[in-house]
């Protein structure tokens, strides 16, 4: 897979939406990238199945809460940072990057981390969307250590930390990023090829890349939404995708709390006042409900976009009045293991009901 | 200079004196220092002048709440992990500990790690007294760099940090330790031969021993306070020494606040009830006055002991009703310059009055 500097834009884009809410902006990252790749050239993409089963992957990642990270974004000594550290731990360097999550401004963190180390990024991704916590990755639920990993600043603070289990390491580098300004660079799950291949969402940047493209061309057909949608329904992860509400936003309550952006988003029906949908979310989108009735429930995706445009709108940018339609679709099926429901199924985030697959729930 | 397993008795008195009313419990120390020893052996104890300049010298110390590092002490594999991550970050092997405080429990710590690690341990600290923060050493004082430091803890969590300044890294690992339990090994300050020559304090562990030596014969003797200023009087750096007050406890005001002891504890003098001494501590006493007025400041020693026994209370050991006298005597001559005065100094600790020395102040 080759992209061009003008691909960033729908990678973005793309990411945006699989942020389901969260992420942060990848416009940053779309910024952070266009800058390195111009300074070091724009990194080899290649597929899990290029990799050698014994070569060494490392994951590369912003960390804090989405509100923040846009402004202060990485320096890039501290992504050089984070990797030399974690080389030094291991006694290797790596053979490629990866990022740890698709959705948000780490679709492109990576590309700027490639580019700088002058290492291949891996087409893949921890969850093929975005989730709060460090723990929350397919790596994680399928055996891969969280730890060794590496925490650095813009300061070039540093700190390498090993723990027993994944949670353990979020709980603790949680606190740390939030002491450090909860923008922080995280380097992670340093994992075999061989790894990376039985637990990496795969083929997750050109998904991403493609779900832009499709907003893209939809829109200049006036027909933004419904090529998304048509676009979404061939794909190998989203393909059961539903265009749960068409409404405006009555109501938002959103607060920054032990680091995360946390809260809830009303809209109300266009068509009629007395149908409303309430979005619960952490960073990212959890839970879509109309008139109290679950509609969509995490790992599955609920997505807002531009109704007209199918631009998509991430937390930090509700605003009242907005017109929006809410998507859900299916989340990869690797993600809706039972295994990986106990890590970030609904209870994870503390909604007591079980997850019920979109297909399933009734529209 | 050679101790024996009855020395550790002795070191654990001078050491809580020496502690100022913090450090956490020596007894804890102590228990910890004979069960190495009885499995590893003695460790061997060497001067300062005897290391080579280009030696590497790592400290080790428990950090956290003194409440808390008397019930969750350390397990011995949290030692050999900091020294083992210190070690691997810095490509070398340490050729001797060496304390970091010699008030406390991390008087007899490192006598604990030196015997588990087979290393020298060198007769000498960075406070000559117990201080509540890790920037608060001659070594950082006289330039030497904090970190890279390690924090392990008793599940084998392991923090490598390296930051720009002490009291970054201060601020960083204290809010680790908070979450980790309030309780931690430290590796910190890894510094050549030449470096220690320069900036330690020298000499305290066998001072701290000397110490609860003179008061263990004044006890026989039925002299206990006496015996212990009269030998103070003759060592380099406690020989101003000043009985402050004859009193008793008349209230005590405890808080754990940001991982540290803080509060005030009120004596009324024996012999006459108008007459009242205040003390404030942070983890250690800061300041007392008598009647609002002055007579020993940080960073001099403010110590309370039994009147009748000399035992030495710290200030988790403050009861109502206690007979106390309350001695000062001066700090060690390199804790008194401007620089270090600039880092533990009345001001470090929030208190809006100059350093005076305690032989300047009026009795």
């Amino acid at each position: 897979m080759k992209i061009s500097t003008e691909d960033l834009h729908d990678i973005a884009t793309g990411a945006t939406f699989l942020g389901t809410g969260g992420g942060g902006d990848p416009y940053i990252g779309r910024l952070l990238a266009m800058n390195a790749i111009e300074e070091f050239g724009m990194p080899e993409i290649i597929e899990p199945d290029d990799l050698d089963d014994e070569a060494l992957i490392f994951t590369i990642a912003m960390l804090g809460a989405p509100t923040v990270l846009g402004e202060k974004a990485a320096c890039g000594d501290d992504i050089d940072l984070a990797i030399e550290r974690l080389t030094q731990r291991l006694g290797r360097k790596p053979d490629a990057l990866v990022g740890i999550e698709i959705g948000g401004i780490n679709s492109l963190l990576p590309v700027m981390a490639a580019a700088r180390l002058g290492l291949p990024l891996v087409n893949a991704d921890g969850m093929g969307r975005a989730f709060p916590e460090i723990q929350m990755v397919t790596f994680n639920v399928y055996g891969v250590s969280c730890t060794p990993l590496v925490v650095t600043d813009d300061h070039l603070t540093s700190l390498v930390v090993d723990t027993g289990d994944a949670k353990s390491a979020e709980d603790l580098i949680r606190i740390a990023a939030m002491h450090l300004g909860l923008s922080v660079i995280l380097s992670s799950y340093p994992m075999s090829g061989a790894e990376l291949k039985r637990t990496a969402v795969k083929g997750t940047l050109s998904l991403a890349l493609e779900i832009g493209r499709s907003i893209a061309a939809g829109r200049d057909a006036g027909r933004a939404v419904d090529a998304l949608v048509e676009y979404l329904r061939t794909t190998p992860y989203y393909n059961v995708c539903k265009i749960l509400f068409d409404g405006k936003v009555t109501d938002i309550n959103r607060q920054t709390e032990q680091g995360f952006n946390i809260g809830t988003c009303q809209l109300t029906a266009l068509d009629d006042s007395s149908i409303t949908m309430e979005i619960s979310f952490q960073n990212e989108h959890l839970v879509a409900r109309v008139n109290g009735k679950t509609k969509a429930i995490v790992p599955d995706l609920i997505c807002l976009v531009d109704r007209e445009t199918a631009e998509p709108v991430p937390v930090d940018g509700l605003k009242y009045g907005q017109r929006l339609k809410v998507i859900a679709t299916s989340a990869a099926p690797i993600m809706r293991t039972p295994e990986s429901l106990a890590v970030f199924g609904p209870h994870a985030f503390g909604i007591d009901e079980p997850f019920v697959p979109l297909e399933q729930l009734e529209d």
